[in-house]
């Protein structure tokens, strides 16, 4: 078995747990190397500490897990056959006595929930959520590899967006540049809907990119990701067209200080809040407390939110591998709307940054 | 109560169930006019047969759940605070004995699930999904207004496709056009990733978007759709670049006289099988029947793909109302692929047609 597989079979060991089922695609993906969206059908991964595990999935996409490297057991289902009676099967071969069963149970649903309850009578099912997202807290070499790659690619589209504005041109086309130039270096898929705002747009909090057109003197917020091979980024920056006033400066000027010195509290043995509390303290020192109001930041990798939030309450202690954002925000409504986010990782001794678009204002 | 809340609650009091949670983004929608992706966050509408329903959601949406309509009571709740205490308290208000509970049980995770059970012990869970599915089923005057007009932007959509074709341009760049065009006239969603497939591209039915470009001699096939005030529109064409082969064209002329056919079968107290047996019948007739892999058409509505599949098996009875697609494709490997797609309404006596790009042959 692989090391994520080890390390989840060791935690049901201690557990008792003899049968895990994993359904959600971004732990099957973590577990099996296997990236897929089912819609409605049936994917998941069969784990057991005393057997082999095996993969269950839409015959059509049988060909494909086993391309994608999975060396166990691969059981593909079409739609007339019924799943659940394959899965039964395949367990109660490894396993004599099903007394508990890990499951995701923010992402299994109640039909598949009755489904292995029924098959397996009296088994008490256990929350696997949080020990997923304890093992994909620390990335690997190969991840980290893959989170640099997407970091690049966020760089260049902030880069393209940034070249893209001219006097008159809207949020919308700016968006849509970006987006086919991403399309053109093979990116298929955005990690979330990408953000262009201009002027005040940036300061609404619920702001959707439109047909607001770039004047001179604003600022442009690009808030951005994109998937490669299935690891997101996630970058804002915030440029400025012609010349802005003292006071959006001073906004920005704020919001880069607080950002640095975050980025710079980063090391491993630090806990969360001390990340958030560093900006937030600076940014409510400088008169805008009531325009920061959200997390400093947010955990990065298979999904573009995870585990952990960056937040002022947060106590987890910062270690080695954890990548995650820091994107203070100042938004003052009319005037100007300012968040500038990187995505970093916790090194050995400091912290690495993966991103790299130039945080000095920059003027366009 | 609206008439669809009366209609799930009629079905409630058949089956002596005095509490109903919906939680579907589509049928909280569908019930409640308000349309919001909650994400992690809880969003559901709690319906009672003796008693006034309610809207739970994120405190933030609140406001914009009651700007879209909802005139019963909104529960907005916060991060910090549990919303289950909430929706207990307010359905022991209003039931006294929770005997059964209707949840979505493909769409309720366990985690809530339990939620629930805990709070209403010995409450015994009934699927909603069905009921669900059959009131969404025949579409009424509004909703058809809007099909129409999502069905027209996608006929604007598949017209910017065909004229941006020029020798040597990519899919995706025409892709991006089309995307264009449609930020432009305010449509902030696609109803499905945009296909745009040229050549023997749209001959494999995995075929994604990419830098293939377009050659004379080409069938290019557009499958894509908007979503206009919540509902979906799907078209499917497939146009020529300069002169294609006799082959292609009989291929062409094929899926052309299937479709029509199948559209022309469309009335009430047809079933929906005798719908895809009509195209499926030609198309086997033509030879080509090993080159049809899949089902003739899915109903469409809120969702792009909703109940009911138009398949060579489904008993259904068409009633007027229904709105679904119909999509007779035929592919042929290294030799094209073509399929032709209209969304169609089942009138009192026949049918009409919501999706107007020309289906004869067009050559751009």
């Amino acid at each position: 078995m692989n090391k994520r597989l080890t390390a989840l079979t060791e935690w049901m060991k201690t557990k008792d747990i003899p049968f895990a089922f994993i359904t959600a695609p971004e732990n099957v993906f973590y577990l099996t190397g296997f990236r897929s969206d089912p819609h409605e059908r049936l994917l998941g991964v069969a784990v057991f500490p005393e057997a082999e595990p095996f993969l269950i999935c839409p015959k059509l996409d049988a060909a494909d897990a086993k391309s994608s490297g999975w060396a166990f057991e691969i059981i593909g289902h079409t739609d007339i056959e019924n799943p659940w009676d394959m899965i039964e099967a395949e367990v109660k071969n490894r396993v004599k006595n099903v007394q508990q069963i890990a499951v995701e149970k923010q992402h299994l649903n109640v039909e598949r929930y009755e489904e292995l309850a029924g098959r397996f009578p009296g088994a008490v099912f256990v929350a696997a959520e949080e020990k997923m997202e304890q093992l994909r807290l620390i990335k690997d070499k190969q991840e980290l590899a893959a989170l640099k790659k997407a970091a690049e690619y966020a760089d260049l589209a902030v880069k393209t967006g940034a070249e893209a504005i001219r006097e008159g041109k809207s949020e919308l086309e700016i968006l849509s540049e970006i987006e086919f130039e991403m399309k053109k270096q093979g990116i298929a898929e955005m990690s979330f809907s990408t953000m262009v705002l201009t002027g005040t747009n940036a300061a609404s909090p619920h702001g959707t990119p439109g047909s607001t057109k770039v004047q001179k003197g604003d600022l442009v917020l690009f808030d951005l990701g994109v998937v490669y091979e299935g690891y997101c980024s996630d970058i804002t920056r915030t440029v400025a067209f012609g010349e802005i006033s003292d006071k959006q400066r001073e906004i920005y000027e704020t919001v880069l200080n607080a950002q640095e010195a975050a980025v710079a509290a980063v090391k491993p043995g630090a806990m969360a809040k001390d990340i958030d509390l560093t900006a937030r303290n600076m940014i409510a020192e400088a008169g805008y407390g009531d325009f920061f109001p959200h997390r400093l930041g947010h955990g990065l990798g298979i999904s573009v939110h995870e585990y952990p939030g960056i937040t002022e309450t947060n106590t987890l202690v910062l270690e080695e591998g954890m990548v995650f954002t820091i994107e203070p925000g100042i938004y003052v409504p009319n005037v100007a709307g300012v968040r500038i986010e990187d995505d970093v990782y916790v090194t050995a001794d400091g912290v690495e940054i993966l991103t790299s678009f130039p945080k000095q204002l920059t003027f366009v």
